[in-house]
């Protein structure tokens, strides 16, 4: 997957010969942010939430592929680090400014700033967010829209575009949830209390009880909660940007009585389809095309509802306001019923359907490796932990990126190096026989330039009957999701039959369904040292993730201000004392 | 103030020649401590704490003079740093020990462990706490006390001895509360909910209720909050010492039908007075003597009350319990009223009454400078703050001792140095007529060795007919508090002959009257930089300090670890990439 580089390379470099048109493309974009705690009522009650600029959610980033965007971060949190992650943004040459602490960078105290600078290499629909403990939870994210280099077309015609990026809201605060997902005995945090639409939803007095009762409309009394609107001109067909940070929730989005045809995943074309509705996990982002093609003097609902556990909190609407009806005028239509929470059958027929638009760089037909992960749910002296091949993460002091570069593999990792497959007998239908979990680092050291095969694989969690949905996230790549099967994975021939090496679609998310496998393929071509986890914000808080350590020695210059802690820092500032 | 650290350094040095005893009393006494946030119900209602090693208050540290102190200090917090100050303890050749955040050190990142290393030189008694954003009033603090060095005396005899660590308690956690004092507009975060004695209170459940008329006694059904008891034997004399680390609240505290006997302020002995209730600053500790000589048949209240702000909080109350009384039978007298909040004539009768015991060294009988500190209440762009000499204190990113000694005075501080006199038109007995205020270092720079008096002068705050109570305390110093008055500190014959100097106690902490002035005296012999401040955490927290940068250039190696982030960090790292 290195066209797109070679692309923005030729950009920067021999741009005005090659291309005429990219030198005036690529662009450095500079962003100046400020981090802080503020009161905010995104569902119409007021909490502490993280904040950018005085904005909640944080400000959208818009961009054209090739150019470098710098923001400089400046934390005004009181006593709490921060860093920022780009979202399915590669970060290729600037590992360091992916935005992971304890594994790309130190997070940046209180009243520091850190500059992340990086090239959006690649036109789509991506968003950052926090990822230090469970900041991303406490509202610290935003939109970023990559569009196509100057010159260059998006393989689809549309005639306005329209951002949704999904959440769900805690009223507890992120410190009371970490501390309870830690605890002994472990508490679980719940359901969230809300779902938000672009940050605002309305809890205890939703919109469609005041569609369908006439209840009060919370909401209009304050702004910071008003329903979204979403205005459209009949007869137009609409780009909607549609990407999920939440911290728990599986979503589905419907809009009454339109159909949706789904053109983008992840920041990769796929093949279009027409579906009535679209499932969204945490880490997911979809452009669906949508033509307002019906009755103009009425509004319709948008709907987002929850997938894959049983719904505790009220869908989220809003408004598709076809102009010039008001936007108050409320949607003759009842707001659309999105599936079952446990129709299954419907998500995955949803997920199986999506395939690489033609012209997608089609995967390495063999693998030089294969990792398989099994995911579970275990207990450890009285937690509750989720583990991969029955270790769960666990982060360093030291950031991995920096340890790794100047300290060397050898003082940074544990000697015993994470298993890469898993027991052929493990019954992943029932409870784990042995409950019992440890914690480790969970990196994977890559071989440059190797093709990695990643076998997720599901199994039932401690309670009986339970297995749950996990969206896993690689950071630093694509990648192309192979297939999906039931069942524990054999990697035998019936296995192999499942798999798509003809148009998978590459994507940065993927999703494993509850009891089942999925299959990834990557290419080890980005230097650099990449999460890997599950996307649910309590359970990568547990511990369900690993680490991709891949060719450090070929990483450039680290910026100082990303190794200014820990080891690192000690190793750099010569002797024992000054 | 030598002379204790001659005694420590004969201790250590030729301690078997000159002094036998030392040598086996001074110990290196090794801790390690865990830091991390945790559920507790100190008022029997629940929330989450800043706990050590799973306790609350944290572990007391017990010791004897000359000892070194070492503590192992782990931070795990998931996204917070953290300092600990040790709250009495001078610091003498350490002030890099001394746990302010931005003053004296970096603050610990989570997952990472800072050893404190110093020296406890002066019998008394101390505490410690957080030092960083608000984390003293989420509960991170604990008792200190140091016994005489074995062969040594006290000089006062008692039987026995009880401890009382005093704080306030608020159930908004600490986050919400720096938001709101930071917010714009301002919100006040009101009066704590519940008075804690030894970290346990009982909110809305009060013991003086269950007393009075027999309502429910929720505390015990939680052993977190249940009421403290303190066991004598009659006809002995108890040494109890008090210590107060509320956030915010003044405090008394009377014994029901026990008189009691200071002897003892912030590790000073005093000259030994008796009365009925003591007063106890945000700041303060006391030894008082106390003699069971009352019906042994009964137990009897002890009893703390807010002095200085109208309380909307219940007294604390613990039980003097007789043995071989039980514990639970209540006490035959109603808890002992403490005096009216704005009896300040009863408050400065107490105060003005503390002497310095003889034996005291005494103050130089003049001083080399005048600094005057006039604390105001002021407004900043929307907001509220605390101002001395109309700036107010904010902290940089990168700690004062560090950036001192390694990257000099220029660099580090504002080209403009602090006002240190203000002016005699000012009215302190109305509003600022310009309330406007700006925000600096306010670091004054002092020669070493040198006699520098502090003039701190209290004035009318933004409402009309409002001044409050400030405890000032300072870091890495005794201070004599030569004298009281009045109204505006005019300097003049008649201030002068206010001011006592040859009795007046050495203290850490000392408060000033509301509209009045409090004169201190000091020797800068303790290189270091060393915070001044009002000890109310939201004062704090609202810019009400300064700071005394003092022969920087003496100080010894500072431990890297110290200086571990920021600008110091940088420059210790060479080049600008690794």
């Amino acid at each position: 997957m290195r066209l797109p580089v070679l692309v923005f390379v030729c950009c920067t470099l021999w741009a005005c010969v090659v291309r005429p048109h990219c030198a005036e493309a690529a662009k450095a974009r500079h962003f100046k942010w400020e981090v802080s705690n503020m009161f905010w009522s995104p569902d119409c009650e007021e909490k502490v939430l993280i904040g950018i600029n005085g904005q909640f959610p944080g400000p959208t980033i818009r961009a054209r592929a090739g150019d470098t965007i710098h923001v400089e971060l400046k934390n005004a949190l009181h006593t709490e680090g921060v860093v920022i992650h780009w979202h399915g943004i590669r970060q290729i040459g600037t590992p360091w400014a992916d935005g992971t602490a304890a594994i790309s960078q130190c997070a940046i105290n209180p009243e520091e700033t850190f500059t992340y600078r990086f090239v959006v290499d690649k036109p789509g629909t991506y968003f950052y967010h926090g990822h230090y403990g469970m900041q991303r939870a406490a509202g610290l994210y935003g939109s970023l829209i990559v569009d196509v280099a100057k010159g260059e077309e998006e393989p689809f015609k549309y005639d306005g575009e329209l951002n949704l990026l999904l959440s769900d809201w805690y009223h507890e605060s992120i410190h009371t949830q970490m501390v309870a997902l830690s605890s002994k005995p472990f508490r679980w945090i719940g359901e969230p209390q809300s779902l938000l639409i672009n940050g605002r939803g309305q809890f205890n007095c939703s919109l469609a009880a005041a569609h369908t009762t006439g209840a009060k409309q919370c909401a209009a009394v304050n702004r910071q909660c008003a329903p979204v609107v979403l205005p459209v001109q009949p007869n137009k067909t609409y780009r909607l940007r549609v990407a999920s940070t939440t911290s728990l929730a599986s979503l589905n989005l419907a809009i009454g009585n339109h159909k949706l045809t789904v053109v983008e995943a992840d920041g990769n074309y796929v093949d279009p389809f027409v579906v009535e509705d679209i499932d969204i996990y945490s880490g997911d982002s979809y452009s669906v095309l949508l033509t307002t093609d019906q009755d103009p003097s009425s509004n319709y609902w948008v709907s987002v509802g929850v997938r894959g556990r049983l719904p505790k909190t009220a869908p989220a609407l809003a408004v598709l306001n076809y102009r010039p009806t008001r936007a108050s005028k409320l949607p003759a239509l009842a707001p659309p019923a999105t599936p079952a929470w446990d129709d299954y059958a419907h998500s995955k027929a949803f997920t199986y359907r999506i395939r690489a638009r033609a012209g997608t760089p089609p995967p390495p037909s063999t693998a030089d490796r294969r990792i398989e992960l099994l995911n579970t749910q275990n207990r450890m002296d009285g937690h509750i932990k989720w583990s991969i091949n029955n270790v769960s993460m666990v982060l360093p002091a030291t950031p991995y990126l920096g340890s790794l570069k100047l300290l060397g593999l050898k003082s940074t990792l544990a000697a015993a190096r994470p298993a890469e497959t898993f027991s052929r007998s493990y019954d992943v239908t029932r409870p784990p026989a042995n409950p019992n979990t440890t914690v480790g680092d969970n990196v994977y050291v890559l071989r440059h330039n190797s093709t990695v095969d990643v076998v997720l694989q599901n199994a039932n969690a401690l309670a009986h009957n339970t297995s749950e949905v996990h969206p896993w996230h690689l950071h630093g790549h694509d990648f192309w999701v192979l297939g999906y099967g039931d069942g524990a994975y054999r990697g035998d021939a019936a296995d192999a039959a499942r798999l798509n090496l003809r148009d998978p679609p590459l994507r940065n998310t993927a999703v494993i369904f509850p009891y089942g496998w999925t299959v990834l393929r990557l290419v080890a071509d980005n230097p650099g040292v990449w999460a890997f986890h599950c996307h649910i914000e309590p359970h990568l808080h547990m511990g369900m993730g690993v680490v991709f350590a891949e060719a450090v020695h070929r990483v450039g210059k680290v910026p100082k201000e990303a190794v200014s802690c820990g080891a690192t820092a000690t190793a750099l500032m010569a002797g024992d004392h000054l």
